[in-house]
């Protein structure tokens, strides 16, 4: 008898290897003096702890309501939070269900949105098949494709988002290579996109549904839209989804969440597809956890019918409104001086794209990355984690990695932890120049 | 242009089509009448709501817990949580974390038991790969493992659970056949089974280890040991679990849940493992979900801090004790003189586990189950469900499916309605005999 055998995983646990995103927290956790202008979490003093304890009371004023969010849900999530989130979105977009093509039947609740992008991959992605980002793009979201062993393949992106006419030369000589047949899914994140804070263009969210509908000449291709950011945007109303320009919604499989402008913690998302793909999420998630956290759902209804939700979303805009307005002044005051480094204004979500002179890397082994988190006392995300690259596709097709960038969030951080990250990062930054 | 073209699904996905879950579901929406002795939820008015209110009440009576419970919370699940969890186990094996070679960092905090289950098999289990399970098992997890497209063999089980004669009989006749390399795992239920009610003896907890062990020739044959029925004994103290005969911890990978506990809506439940397998899951979740509802964790912190939770589990024994000898006395005044009718008093759990003659089928098909359904208004689970049968291996080599077998739940329904329900039930099963 032994007791000293190896074990054999399954050949997508080798594929989940290694996520940056463990890198960095086991950083952020060794490190405790530093400063994180890395951390993806949201604004600790804004979250709704006054509303979440309303919506809690009036859940449980009444025995029967109590009970019934302590109970089991159902797969698909709560009924009335579903009604509710069909209203949402149709204020959002500002089109009735019937223009949008949807019904609460559309709708199925996730463990925050990033449950239903892994849902999303699970039910479409066999290992091998082909799934077009943005370059750069959502990192964790590429973990969720490298674990499924997908091919991820870059497409250009400006100033405008992904650029279409770099999406449909792609397809094009995917066609060419007899690999048309593995491409199931074009990735993006419509608003205020993580890491580059742009926002994909009117015209192209019109021309995107277009040209996937284009190149679904053996089966469908679907878009995957992450609209993850979408409530939090300061300089102007909330933009219409791809989904809005998908008439049928068979193309188009929206997702958003309440992490961002409600509270992480309840971990709330929900998605809008086809009822094909409806009941292909049901029945994986059916395996996975029959259902998402009940009471959660039953207090974000609460909310919601309350109106308590919208009050708080205008609040957290004027405070990250304030905060992004910081950290942008603190950039200028910092970097603006310093050659050929530049960054984007972002119109909402959370992150400020920095980029650096072409010949000074970010990446973890760097050793910019390393000075500033054992000197300087501050991190960043490297941009290159915000990069795919499929070798098999090769050079000439598609964007090559960048190692210039910083991902840089004004979430987490108060005002004055955003000045001193910006000033710490910028003595860093110089001593390369 | 053509927006007609047809969904490529992955698979993986066409493995976990058509689960008798959703049937079961469907007919109980459609058939609203019916008194439901199927559904798996659990007792509505015991469910905790004052000591909920009263956990959430002290979480949020300061803003800092309440911010923490509303913010994101790690992939692995509240450390403050897991401590508690760990003397929780402790508690419930009386024995040392020392003695049963388990800190904090074995525990994963997932959606429900079900989350780690399905979490485990997808680390674990390649298509092909072979899990051995009792006859009959949790229906709902051999749909997890026929999602992942694994072969599920079945083993012998007797009023003691599984046979371990016939469990080393089976691995050898794999060695024999090539394929004891894919062997993986195998689940075990050791408190009152779903759906049979019956507990593995003590002595076959000490022997599945050992048997596991002798048979991780090639690498490591793991058991799982799915404790969700652990802490509703009615008829004596909590047994040791499997895990506590496994010293290293190396061989046994533990699961509870507080769905049957405390409340589902939580949505709660946690597992203990190996490093190395922890950290494979933690992999997982990561890409799934980042971690469970961080909310329901400080809620469900709090209840066993206060020890609110251990007066709960009190209570819940006495309710459902009560519920259980109301079915069983049901059963002997309704079924008692009907020939070849028999069923087993379980010690605990929510199920009672009904045998009708040979010749009266009870699946969905079966004109037992439809004329139940439809005439006499009553539900069951057909038993047939909880078998697996590999085609693969053959008839000579595993127990067939059995026909005549119904799981009765006295979880859901109160007392008057248990009554009612077997009433009914026994004049379906009458017209038959």
């Amino acid at each position: 008898m032994t007791d000293s055998k190896e074990i054999q995983f399954s050949k997508k646990r080798t594929w989940s290897h290694d996520l940056p995103i463990s890198y960095l927290m086991q950083q952020g956790v060794e490190n405790p003096g530093v400063l994180s202008l890395a951390a993806g979490l949201v604004d600790q003093n804004s979250l709704p702890v006054s509303i979440t304890k309303s919506a809690f009371d009036s859940l449980f004023s009444d025995p029967g309501s109590a009970r019934e969010s302590l109970q089991y849900g159902t797969t698909a999530g709560s009924l009335s939070l579903r009604k509710l989130l069909l209203t949402h979105l149709t204020n959002l977009e500002q089109k009735s269900a019937e223009e949008l093509g949807m019904t609460v039947d559309n709708f199925i609740v996730t463990t925050g949105s990033q449950q239903y992008l892994s849902l999303l991959g699970e039910v479409l992605l066999d290992p091998g098949d082909i799934c077009l980002v943005a370059a750069p793009t959502y990192f964790v979201f590429l973990g969720v494709l490298q674990g499924l062993g997908a091919r991820i393949i870059s497409v250009e992106t400006d100033e405008s988002g992904m650029r279409m006419d770099s999406l449909d030369a792609t397809l094009e000589s995917l066609e060419a290579q007899g690999q048309l047949n593995r491409v199931k899914l074009i990735y993006l994140v419509s608003d205020y996109e993580n890491p580059s804070g742009i926002s994909l263009s009117i015209e192209r969210r019109k021309q995107v549904v277009e040209v996937a509908q284009k190149w679904s000449k053996q089966h469908r291709i679907h878009i995957l839209e992450d609209l993850a950011y979408r409530e939090l945007c300061y300089d102007g109303p909330v933009l219409p989804s791809i989904r809005s320009f998908d008439q049928t919604g068979e193309t188009v499989i929206l997702t958003q969440t309440f992490s961002k402008s409600f509270a992480p913690g309840l971990r709330v998302g929900f998605g809008v597809a086809s009822k094909r793909v409806c009941e292909a999420i049901s029945d994986k998630k059916g395996n996975d956890d029959f259902g998402s956290t009940n009471m959660s759902q039953h207090i974000l209804a609460n909310a919601l019918r309350e109106n308590l939700y919208y009050d708080h979303v205008e609040y957290l805009r004027s405070v990250y409104r304030e905060k992004r307005d910081c950290m942008l002044d603190a950039a200028e005051m910092y970097f603006s001086k310093l050659k050929d480094v530049h960054w984007i204004h972002p119109g909402g979500g959370l992150y400020v794209w920095m980029t650096l002179p072409d010949s000074i890397e970010t990446g973890f082994q760097s050793s910019l990355f390393q000075k500033a988190i054992h000197e300087d006392k501050v991190m960043y995300v490297p941009g290159e984690l915000c990069y795919a690259y499929d070798h098999w596709l090769g050079c000439n097709e598609q964007p090559a990695i960048q190692k210039n960038h910083m991902r840089l969030t004004f979430g987490v951080q108060n005002t004055q932890g955003i000045q001193e990250g910006m000033k710490r990062l910028a003595n860093a930054v110089k001593s390369y120049l």
